[in-house]
């Protein structure tokens, strides 16, 4: 057991408020923070959304379970007073180098000694921000998965200043909140789920704008071979196009470039944004 | 339903023997060719092993139905009379450049008209000795998988000279000795199973090797975010090390040669040459 009771997750977009109500839902008392009242009301609705889903997918949840990890949740727009009695930062503020730094200043400069920081960033690396903390030794990084509830992988990965000790308490929170803790030994962009995902995501894209297969056929060939449920497009659609297009439009590949091109021509554009959305290179039933 | 009814298949070595005794086990009759008598003697040993092994795996395979298949292959050493009467000639012999365009040129001269022509390579193309047939329109890549009774995949590649109803027959025939067609529009390296499954693998190595996170690790995670049943280390026991070896050594890449170095030291020169062997990345109960 951790010493860790109290965390605040900074931020409550998509994965800071999974983040946050996973957090809760495991019995901690959590402080949510966003910048202003409107964010902060749609947080609330993605903290009852997050109810709502939990009851229908996680075993245990309904009866009273996941209405009562709710109602640990506090949110405040107030940043020093989010962290003031924190044990526990998790931030997961929009991924600009500008904004992480500035957060993390004012955080440093607001919260008690005894907290450790953990930043979600998925393309930062934690060294690239971790002297605005001002306290480089109790920073790392702790990346979750869209869908934490199934998806429940939390990649721990410190810097070479993160003290041991504090590297190990986040390996233990993450247990402690239903998640499996990944081991990341040393720092390296994508972590360990990314550097073997898009490496695939890319030569399953690069066949497809290649006409070398149709979508289907490459799907259908990955699932047979490697017994995955899933091919590598039909992972296209349940992340959404939009992380992808960002990820191949800045790549110096031109087969990349041209898939991006494609997935704003003919995804984004029509609508069609993965899985969540009804269509993308499937049709998912309403 | 096609026309083929008799098949030769050249090269009875771990796959050739596979997609022989498929095909035979299919209902097709199998001419069943290799070079030598102790070839052939081998090549009965891993036909009976076959035999054994749908009984145990196959549904429906016992009882009969995977004995009468045996009984529908013939084995014979002179390539003439090997060809003389095929339908179709599925070639799996040595992956060299010279073996294939001797074993091509020796078929073209000896069979009938009707006859069609696939090659089984993995690393060549086809368009790379489709002109040793002496006819490039008949001739096209038919590529299985180890294992064939359970990854049936099978991959149809033709060249830019294949005869567009040619390739339809063939992925036909594929159909129907059971396997999935996987239709290949262009020719390209690793056709589209290994164009997927070797950056993963690449990827996978790489973490080891530069020390980012250790094979549990690794698989750990690929397993929880994908749903996968195997993460890569567990395919490359599936694999084999022989073939991850002989990929990585020939890479530009000096992560990958270093992968190459530990493969040949602390895997194939102690014997741990994966599942088969009953230890690789992992052990394996006998």
């Amino acid at each position: 057991m951790t010493d860790i009771t109290t965390v605040t997750v900074l931020g409550t977009g998509v994965l800071g408020s999974q983040i946050a109500y996973a957090t809760a839902y495991a019995g901690f008392d959590v402080v949510a923070y966003d910048i202003d009242e409107p964010a902060l009301e749609k947080a609330r609705e993605r903290f009852a959304g997050l109810v709502t889903t939990y009851e229908a997918e996680v075993d245990g949840a309904a009866g009273g379970k996941a209405e009562a990890g709710l109602a640990r949740i506090n949110v405040t727009s107030d940043l020093a007073a989010a962290v003031a009695d924190a044990d526990l930062v998790i931030e997961a503020v929009p991924e600009s180098l500008e904004i992480k730094r500035a957060t993390w200043t004012a955080v440093g400069a607001a919260a008690p000694e005894r907290t450790i920081f953990a930043t979600n960033s998925s393309t930062l690396l934690p060294s690239d921000f971790m002297e605005a903390t001002g306290r480089p030794d109790r920073f790392l990084a702790l990346h979750f998965a869209n869908r934490i509830w199934v998806q429940n992988t939390a990649e721990v990965m410190g810097t070479p200043k993160t003290d041991p000790a504090v590297y190990a308490t986040v390996v233990d929170f993450a247990r402690e909140i239903g998640m499996v803790p990944i081991e990341v030994k040393k720092e390296r962009p994508g972590y360990v789920l990314n550097s073997l995902l898009v490496p695939l995501l890319n030569a399953a894209s690069a066949l497809w704008v290649d006409g070398v297969a149709d979508v289907e056929t490459i799907d259908k060939t990955w699932r047979i071979a490697t017994g995955a449920p899933l091919g590598p497009f039909q992972i296209f659609d349940v992340i959404g196009m939009v992380t992808p297009y960002n990820i191949a439009r800045t790549s110096d590949d031109p087969t990349q470039q041209k898939f991006a091109e494609i997935l704003k021509r003919d995804f984004i554009d029509a609508g069609k944004l993965g899985a969540a959305s009804g269509e993308g290179f499937y049709s998912y039933g309403a």
